[in-house]
């Protein structure tokens, strides 16, 4: 066990740096993947979310999974932890030594952490890369765990099948007005800390937030999908909308854990049974194609370039002698009829 | 001056829908720019924001540019306010109503609001369009104000000569943490709210992390730059760096505001005196080359291929068959040698 999880590990590093070797591991694992269940967990700091995680891995470490079939072993947990809003600290590692330590002597939970090294688009693909791996390693519950409200955490909350957004009472009407984009793609909200005061008060705003949420939530779940799969038998009925219920824990006391695990099997049967989980599945690898034919255009296409050619335009645009958009009709028609420039590719 | 400003206007619209006339306004328009001072402007709800910008373009539209020469005319201020948080509301709408009341009746301050429509990644590219037309446009200072903390506003803040980042006291630790990342690109930081309790706390916890966030800044902004400009004659000699400064202030009496506004100045002499401000321009003409090249490359090279073909490789990463980086190299490698597929294109 000690020395597949080390190859495990090493594994993920080579995927993280996108070596080779961590293309090839990912090309070999691909055929194993699709059997995790992803879920996303995100939340502003102060909001107890690691905590909430760690109580959340314990739990269902102690569970059999969705029908509840009696001796069927218990799920395998992955966690991510990733945190993109400090690129430059080394918090990740940090976290990664605290968490260790508490769910330490448990050889069916494996935690990794992530930091985003500068490019936040390039978290998004890494982690989908690490999430695969997990998936492929037998890991049937893998738990993407992310912080605060920006792009980057919408993206990676995209990458799960069940979103899950966490809130605190006490921590004022402003988080909650940042965190409206979050709100939209959350499929389960948790209070945490509800032994606090202001449990209501944050208990009624999310639900007046989520009325005005829903609605369009459908809708953008849908938005930006080059090829619908509305045509396919599995397409959901009109109607069979799943309700982002809203359940309070206490994360530090393990209350509320069980129901927060039973509404995360819920939702996954919910996802199989009216066929969005395919959906979400072809949209997920289909964003991920997507992104690795830009990057791989874009750097064939920069190889065939001369350098010299790319830093003339470059000057001409820094001049105003010509526009951006002059500037890449130059460059683009200029590689396809390389007399142009003068400059065999 | 009413028919131009609906000119403006109109243009703008092309701009931010990306039409070919906007995209042929821009070209032509492109060579008159480079002349305004762009000012970010960021900050979390509840800081004042919006209060402070306001505030800001009434003082502007008193002072007379730069070196204070008498007889000269007031700037022309430009405001684009970016609301990426909420794709989905008219918010963007409504708080430009708020604003043209505010500000009516001042034909030297132009005013245009954004909302993302879902792309933030376009979100970025957009706001550099409309920045532009109005520097054209003889806006020679423009105050582009983003909500919060995610990538989408650092992107945004990056088109900024100098970027300024709001803070009030009292919204508790958790939000200064959370804006760890997006404090290590600010020029300028403000306590706006200043007669508020709890003011001395704020600027304290600024100042230690502003002291942790200065060392890696510097690097930071250089960061991600394909060609630095450090053999340029114009390059900063060592040891001369901009120190950010805490300036207070109360928007709503218009109080520290004056000196906000010199300090706006102040950055901008200084930007041009050490060369960053060509470094800049730049860097910042180079993201939107490569940006505007790695679209044109995308959007070409699917004009080019069979949508069927692209969606049988889709379904077979769908169905595991292949991994999606096996799915790239079979569509561009494909591509180039029609016959594989048997598609000719």
């Amino acid at each position: 066990m000690g020395g597949d999880r080390l190859a495990l590990a090493r594994m993920l590093t080579q995927i993280e740096n996108q070596t080779a070797e961590g293309i090839d591991g990912l090309n070999a694992l691909f055929p194993y993947t699709g059997r995790a269940h992803l879920v996303g967990i995100t939340g502003a700091p102060g909001t107890g979310k690691s905590t909430l995680v760690n109580a959340l891995a314990r739990t269902l470490r102690k569970q059999t999974p969705g029908d509840g079939s009696q001796g069927e072993p218990a799920r395998r947990v992955g966690i991510i932890a990733v945190d993109p809003s400090s690129p430059f600290t080394g918090g990740a590692i940090l976290g990664d030594r605290v968490r260790m330590n508490d769910l330490a002597g448990d050889p069916g939970i494996f935690i990794r952490s992530m930091a985003s090294r500068g490019s936040l688009g390039g978290l998004a693909r890494t982690t989908a890369g690490v999430a695969q791996a997990l998936d492929a390693a037998g890991y049937g519950l893998i738990l993407i765990e992310t912080v605060g409200a920006g792009q980057a955490e919408v993206d990676i909350a995209r990458l799960a099948h069940t979103t899950i957004v966490i809130e605190a009472p006490g921590l004022g009407d402003d988080i909650q007005a940042i965190k409206a984009g979050i709100l939209e793609i959350a499929d389960i909200l948790v209070i945490n800390k509800a032994d606090r005061p202001g449990v209501e008060i944050t208990e009624r705003a999310l639900r007046s937030m989520l009325e005005l949420a829903h609605p369009v939530k459908r809708e953008f779940m849908h938005h930006g999908k080059v090829e619908k799969m509305s045509d396919h038998p599995d397409a959901p009925a009109a109607g069979t909308a799943w309700i982002p219920p809203i359940l309070r824990t206490i994360a530090t006391e393990c209350e509320g854990i069980d129901s927060l695990a039973a509404r995360i099997d819920e939702h996954y049967r919910y996802l199989e049974s009216s066929g969005e989980l395919r959906d979400r599945d072809c949209e997920r690898l289909q964003t991920e194609l997507d992104t690795l034919l830009q990057n791989t255009l874009v750097a064939r296409w920069r190889a065939r370039i001369p350098d010299e050619q790319y830093r003339e335009v470059l000057q001409s645009i820094v001049e105003r002698e010509m526009s951006p958009w002059e500037g890449v009709l130059a460059l683009v028609d200029g590689n396809q009829a390389h007399s142009r420039f003068g400059h065999p590719g």
